[in-house]
């Protein structure tokens, strides 16, 4: 992989002395900036473009180049690659589109590279890419002109987009930015983000990796990778709505992944999720600062009324603007005798002038035990004090490292002198208080999510009964249909689930024996009807013997075409519903869910997902996720509800749908949450196989 | 209210050669910028600051300045008012800070200060202001430094912080936005937002209103303002958390007022609000252009990956991207020869590089019955594409005005290649996918809300039994208690609304003998229990006559102490369970709120408010504005509910509210809301009387 972005020679196969011929812009690019590798051309005229001696053959070529840079149209590729192979030629990336990106593209052209770079043992990167870009060395593969860029970044960046790529690449350096490595996927026909994050993570030059994807190639081991990483992975994951599945399937060929997946992957891992273009910027500036250890802010404002916005701010992220301790405002009034005009947090600084007090009292507030981190709004006028607002800056730097806590500053000055100032000098700024806020509370946000992830333990031992799931699989598979309700919930007992007691009756005169504790629900069990509310199927509170027997026979004589038996089951007591699911998602392999029962699931879309199995700890913090949590804690003088026996039901059906890839789907609903200590009732469940299984 | 805008001579009061004295600063400002009114200074020192001639008097001065602005201690303000009174000067404007917003702040200060006003019949401004800035006329109060602006600029911006309205001044250029007319209103002690509002809805120079506020003063009349304008008002409006009310208090002694009132009444008077400063800009921006005057939107896209993101934000903010016509994908085959990757919305243009290629179907795509407004992503590379994307944005700004349809460009480029465009040339631009669709989305939702706003009739004719509620009231005042709930139905009576059909027993006998339908409720009337249901003051579902007798008997016994009373109530069938009420609002006055009863107001905070009295219209907005709107309107195979009876209660709730200052508080809840056609059935409602009612 290092070939890909330390290469000593470089060949761009589709190099031509046109007015902008692509090949000859990389050519130059390389040539201006100042790579040292040796460089070559590929192109139909033998000579030189741009300086660089050009061939008309690889085969040609003096040397065996480190990488060969594709240009040429698609249907030529297998044949180059072919050629490369012979040459000896191990990395290649292809940048010419005209694949299945195309509405009508040719996926067979697709497999012909495929093969003909297995055949060589070539690794490529694309098509349909702008390849890597290494700043340290000046080597840079993309068809776009670039100015030369200072070296010494610690920041990757993979983009699956090379137009949304370019677009951050220009970006960073004029946000007191450096990036490091870049690395335009395209297409993923074989490279994808997951070789690159692999990479990433590993490489010692990279401090940071970020993402601009609209697919992932192999969400599972995108997970697995993210679950272990030291290093903060910053995404921009696009393509989230069925709006723009369709385009992106025309632009790389992204598959959509259900967004919700997505990010109770994220949540899980502590992958910091950039929702636009603005985010991604001030989740960069932020992360290169201290982490945020807590919730506790203190904001020092130049302006009134941007402490104002900067204390709604802090209330929307939930920031704690800690009181400021008594001897702290002592110290202050001592140490600065100027008029402040009101001794809290915020606290307003309207009336000072001197720029040394800004930077002590800063240093105060950071010594405080009760801070976590510092908004610092700072209203200036460039033509008085640009210089001095620059000086600050560096103040503010040095104070920041001494005492490893984050300070956002919000620079409000004209935009000329803000782009001036971030182009400047290295340290982040912000363009309004509320943008400020947002970026500590992405700070605060990793961190808990990291610590919690660093600390979520191992998913608990939880043995299954595998031969009790293997026989209603073939029973099914047998029969060809899904299971009924007592074999779903047969299922959940094989997992170490308690459903509530429950007899399946074939014939209704079954029911007269069982030993059964009023009151009971009665439901139909039938191959046809899988929403057996739907059809009337479920009959609730039935009181005495002689219901029961009334409503047995009213049913098997409603449903006698369909009914393959009933189940007769003790209700349950109060609670709150909620419902346990899980699927194997295509992207990222078994996932689990929670959330509350009912219409509410649809309505308000209140629900938690995971990749599977989960840990104690992240079914804990499902629950705590779900906006109904408070219903579940207790609340205006509710009973909290058993939460524990509630995250229990989550790690098993999280353990059971990792452990048998056989469950394609599985639905709990509802699951009743009775008050604390009182556990859970299971009174539904349905269960899909994976067709192959059914098919078998 | 002119004066303060077009002076023809202003004194500055405290105006020194002292370096960096604020009054110097003013004069400065003035005679740098080319302000042609007569310039005056009064000071401690006569002679002359900034070559303007400065007296020691205010009675010295050689004419009657038509405008004083203060910058003199607060102390001093009153005995200078009275100087500005018998000097004859009856516009004043008092920057001077030190009143209440400082923790212990005077307050005898201000009623000094009012006081001598009212003397003099002078008007003022502050204090603890910036004043006002005329940019056509060149005349600017405040005591920061500006640069000479253009002229000719439509937009009037009102703001409570005169740092956050500095900033606004200083970046609107820079967004190719220029500014007409500015205040800052500071504490508002006299002249407030809405004496400037109305000014500036008169004016004929402005076009567009914008306030940044962190209170109202007068929240009513603000409303009624917006109500009838015809010009867009943009609203930053901050102070919305209790941490916020803090600092705003001490800044600018903004009140607080509820953040789901302000909310409702933008919604409600069309009013625009922005949620921070990018909003800010962003709809100042697109508000330039025609109105979106539906959902239907095409995305025109150089770059595949920020279509993608395009069709993502599109989705976000529930645009329809429309497909188009194949008669025009023909016409542009036919028109230009050029492969476009697929042929659908979005378009990406990714392998065009002809400027008038782009127009040419920008153009066509205006032209279309489908679409009601363009995004344009336009990525380029400013070394070789700048001077073409300056005519290219000449050429979108003359279609725009052509077609009457708005097109959101997106630039894509180096930071400082847009910041020059944004500067040199006045069409608006936005520096990302999703920042254009979120201006977009700010037009249509302005152009639905005003159309709605404009289309609202007039608040249903109801006539109120004023009596009836003048004798609860009465009673209650006497008894110096809240309404019994059988009395605070009978105020819903005295509306016109029909609460479930009940009975108030003062004994269980009494219930023997009524003819009444089961299955009933029974619920104790108490002055100690407002929460009945909290005590175990209702039960539900009493089927019979005996099991009636027998309810009553054990209620009596348990709350022998506290029963003034028994309602017995007939049971209303199922529905959707809503809540309706209202109260007086401090900022502004009767408001009237819906949304789903139970535990999920406070858990999913889904409410929606309009001040009240509402219309039809009004009312049927509200209901649709509920996130559990679904629930209501029929959703998976469930029944419709009787939407227009619940919109009818909501009605005559408001217009009771409206009519009846005396009640506080209303709350009916639940109100159930039977199928489509069924009505509703009003069972419980609580009412507060003001507290000057009870005492009276």
């Amino acid at each position: 992989m290092k070939s890909f972005f330390y290469p000593k020679s470089m060949v761009v196969v589709g190099a031509s002395a046109t007015k902008m011929n692509l090949g000859q812009i990389i050519l130059l690019n390389n040539k201006q900036c100042g790579y040292q590798g040796r460089l070559y051309g590929v192109g139909s005229q033998a000579g030189e473009v741009a300086g660089i001696p050009v061939y008309t053959q690889i085969d040609d070529l003096p040397e065996i180049p480190e990488v060969a840079i594709m240009l040429t149209p698609a249907r030529t590729i297998p044949a180059l690659l072919e050629d490369c192979g012979r040459k000896g030629i191990r990395r290649v990336v292809i940048e010419s589109s005209g694949f299945s990106e195309y509405a009508h593209g040719d996926h067979s052209l697709e497999q012909e590279v495929l093969d003909a770079a297995a055949r060589h043992g070539i690794r490529f990167i694309g098509p349909n890419c702008v390849g890597t870009v290494n700043f340290d060395i000046k080597m840079m593969m993309p068809f776009a002109f670039f100015k030369a860029p200072p070296s010494g970044g610690r920041l990757a960046m993979i983009a699956q987009s090379g137009g949304v790529g370019g677009t951050y690449l220009h970006a960073l350096p004029e946000n007191a930015i450096i990036p490091g490595k870049f690395v335009a996927v395209g297409n993923k026909l074989q490279l994808d983000e997951v070789d690159f994050l692999e990479y990433f993570l590993m490489d010692e030059e990279t401090d940071v990796v970020t993402l601009y994807l609209e697919g992932f190639s192999r969400g599972r081991m995108f997970h697995d990778l993210a679950m272990g990483s030291h290093k903060p992975i910053i995404v921009q994951k696009s393509n989230r709505s069925e709006m723009s599945a369709k385009i992106a399937q025309s632009h790389t060929t992204a598959l959509s992944a259900g967004d919700d997946v997505v990010n109770g992957m994220f949540r899980q891992a502590a992958v910091i999720r950039a929702e636009d273009e603005g985010e991604f910027l001030n989740a960069i500036k932020i992360i290169r600062l201290p982490l945020m250890k807590g919730r506790r802010v203190a904001v020092l404002s130049r302006s009134g009324g941007h402490a104002v916005l900067s204390a709604d701010a802090c209330d929307k992220y939930g920031f704690d603007m800690a009181p400021f301790p008594s001897a702290f405002l002592k110290k202050l009034k001592t140490l600065y005798h100027t008029r402040v005009i009101a001794h809290q947090n915020p606290l307003d600084l309207g009336e000072i002038f001197d720029y040394t007090i800004f930077t002590g009292i800063l240093e105060e507030t950071l010594k405080l035990d009760n801070i976590d981190g510092v908004l610092f709004n700072h209203l200036y006028a460039s033509a008085y004090e640009a210089q001095m607002s620059r000086t600050f800056l560096a103040g503010v730097a040095k104070l920041v490292d001494q005492y490893g806590k984050p300070v956002a500053v919000a620079m409000l000055s004209e935009p000329a002198e803000l782009l001036d100032v971030a182009r400047s000098q290295p340290y982040p700024i912000f363009t309004s208080p509320t943008q400020a806020a947002a970026a500590l509370d992405m700070s605060a946000t990793y961190h808990e999510r990291k610590t919690r992830r660093d600390n979520r333990g191992a998913p608990p031992p939880i043995s299954l009964d595998e031969a009790r799931i293997a026989a209603v699989r073939e029973r099914c598979r047998r029969e060809r249909r899904i299971p009924w309700t007592d074999e779903a919930l047969e299922i959940c007992r094989a997992a170490g689930l308690t459903p509530a007691p429950a007899w399946t009756v074939r014939r209704p005169e079954e029911g007269e024996t069982l030993a059964v504790r009023f009151p009971v629900a009665v439901k139909l069990l039938s191959r046809e009807a899988s929403h057996k509310t739907d059809v009337g199927g479920v009959r609730l509170s039935v009181r005495t013997r002689r219901s029961l027997r009334k409503v047995l026979g009213e049913m098997a004589e409603r449903f006698a075409s369909i009914a393959d038996g009933f189940l007769i089951q003790e209700m349950a007591g109060p609670g709150v519903e909620c419902f346990v699911g899980g699927r194997r998602d295509p992207v990222f392999g078994p996932v689990v869910m929670v959330g509350l029962g009912g219409i509410f699931i649809e309505v308000f879309k209140d629900t938690a997902i995971r990749l599977a199995p989960v840990t104690k700890a992240e079914a804990a913090d499902m629950v705590a996720e779900l906006k109904a949590y408070p219903l579940l804690r207790g609340f205006r003088g509710r009973e909290a509800a058993d939460i524990a026996a509630l995250e229990e039901v989550i790690c098993r059906v999280s353990t059971l749908l990792a452990a048998t890839p056989e469950i394609a789907e599985l639905d709990l609903n509802p699951v009743i949450v009775h008050p604390a200590g009182k556990g859970v009732s299971l009174v539904d469940a349905r269960i899909f196989f994976a067709q192959r299984q059914l098919e078998d």
